[in-house]
């Protein structure tokens, strides 16, 4: 069965996001979407771009492609502990199939809509299997978190234990050596990352400076030192790995979480005068973050093992390398 | 020579726009970009993707692939009377060719800066050759012009000769039997379309509705017939036709001018009552808008040639065709 493009559009995008907020004053099927940013509120944008095969297998269902795109972008505004609120979806797909389109645009709703955000546009093509999305999303000016905010004294914490997605990556689609439960968790962690939105509060009254997990720890939080002009030491034995992580890597488990990509988790750094505070809020809120280690004047990255101290190379995932 | 991810965005993207206008809060170089958006105003967003092969010859100059990438992007803008702001780059790329990013990154800066529009961040990724663009612009609420706005009556206009864009795209690359000047007429029209933003204040005053002709005229006119559930009735004689269209379609040369896309001239309607003062404001502008038909109750389109009616069927480029 065959669609072409403005049944697609209507079938599959417009309808599922036409009772959409009262903030969005034109939606999908114009030139251009028109929405309403309240006066003290600043817009937030990023786009990222998930190509088949280099970002997920082709033969994935369509709902885990189209919910992986969402919450990578997602992601980016959790990193500024920004509100997601509006989409922007380039779809390039190699032709019109109507069962996999149906998967898509029920995984791109359900993930669109766990974090109350709405498709306001967007474009369909033809070629190469291609997904970009644009989030848009809200902030007020004096709590946008930058890169560029760590300060020498600062902790860095993480948001959680790191290097199930890589060793996911890794393995697929091999994992019959993981045991059935093992592999629901690492299918999660691959297919369905959820975006830390939820520390969002927390990050905006105590982060000097945020990213998210997505090269991997040493090479994003090497972002971080670059954009504040520091370095940065780890405390080895307090990088949170992740236990299937520990059972299947053994010795080289903490070198795999630091450079493993693809996490969604957040690396982040507090003034050490917040720190009480900080670990107040945390509590009351239920939530855990781990200090790693601590920013520091001398720039590059060293870790910190059995009270010796080592380079640590920024290690992680880039195109082109 | 490569270059790795970090160093082509370094390099060719962020530095061009490093002294960004003061409405940029952060700009490309973090997890999201940051603006501000005055109170008054509304945000307007779109999104386009070309992919090589598709929307343009894969062997074109970088520098006119970026060009239209933008164009397309800014056309949006125009048909909605917005001004462009702010864009976004999604740059999917089978390998690093500096060289061929130097071309790239030209033209893109080139093409944002004719229009005032600063590059505040994006994605490189690996694969085949794919360019989305997300645009944001600026408009306020009560000037919002939609495709749903057109009603009985209006007046229909077009803001150019249709045709040469498809005659271009048709002919491509065999263009012998052009003459050299008509060639580079031919290859302006194809590969450096100028949106018509500067016929925003005009549209803003008088335009009901309004549509860039992306799709082909035909097409693109009953996406706002059916937007503003009416019909439409073309005066056949009145339609525009490029010259060299006229020239090499002959008979033809009408119903391809109708039925062209990638014009990036913009379709409008007009109420009746406003005709005497926008006809003034064309004129003390230095504007040239063509008359071509009006908006009926009836439902579908139609021409009128020589006195008799016709049915004109909605004819355009479509993926998935």
């Amino acid at each position: 069965m065959s669609l072409d493009e403005f049944k697609i559009i209507e079938t599959y995008f417009k309808k599922p996001f036409l009772h959409a907020q009262k903030d969005v004053i034109l939606g999908i099927g114009d030139d251009a979407a028109c929405v309403c940013i309240p006066a003290q509120e600043r817009l937030v944008a990023a786009l990222d771009t998930l190509v088949a095969e280099v970002h997920f297998p082709i033969e994935w269902d369509a709902y885990d492609i189209a919910w992986r795109a969402v919450m990578v972008n997602i992601s980016d505004m959790a990193a500024m502990a920004a509100l997601p609120k509006w989409a922007l979806l380039g779809l390039t797909l190699p032709h019109s199939d109507s069962q996999w389109l149906e998967r898509f645009a029920k995984g791109l709703q359900d993930a669109l809509q766990s974090f109350q955000t709405v498709l306001i546009g967007g474009d369909t093509t033809r070629g190469p299997l291609t997904i970009t999305l644009t989030i848009q999303g809200l902030t007020v000016q004096q709590n946008l978190i930058q890169r560029s905010g760590a300060k020498p004294g600062d902790i860095i914490f993480v948001t959680g234990a790191l290097g199930a997605a890589a060793l996911a990556y890794q393995s697929w689609p091999k994992w019959q050596h993981f045991l059935p439960e093992e592999q629901a968790q690492l299918l999660n962690k691959f297919q369905r990352p959820i975006p830390r939105i939820d520390l969002g509060d927390i990050l905006r009254q105590y982060a000097t400076s945020a990213i998210d997990i997505s090269d991997g720890l040493s090479a994003d939080l090497f972002h971080i030192c670059e954009a504040s002009q520091v370095g940065a030491c780890l405390e080895w034995s307090d990088i949170p790995v992740h236990p299937l992580v520990q059972k299947y890597k053994k010795d080289t488990a903490i070198a795999f979480a630091i450079s493993g990509g693809d996490e969604y988790e957040l690396c982040f750094t507090v003034n050490p005068k917040d720190l009480p505070a900080f670990y107040q809020t945390l509590q009351s809120s239920h939530k855990i973050c781990h200090a790693i280690g601590f920013i520091e004047a001398d720039p590059g990255l060293r870790y910190r093992h059995n009270h010796i101290l080592y380079p640590l190379q920024p290690e992680g995932y880039q195109h082109f390398k």
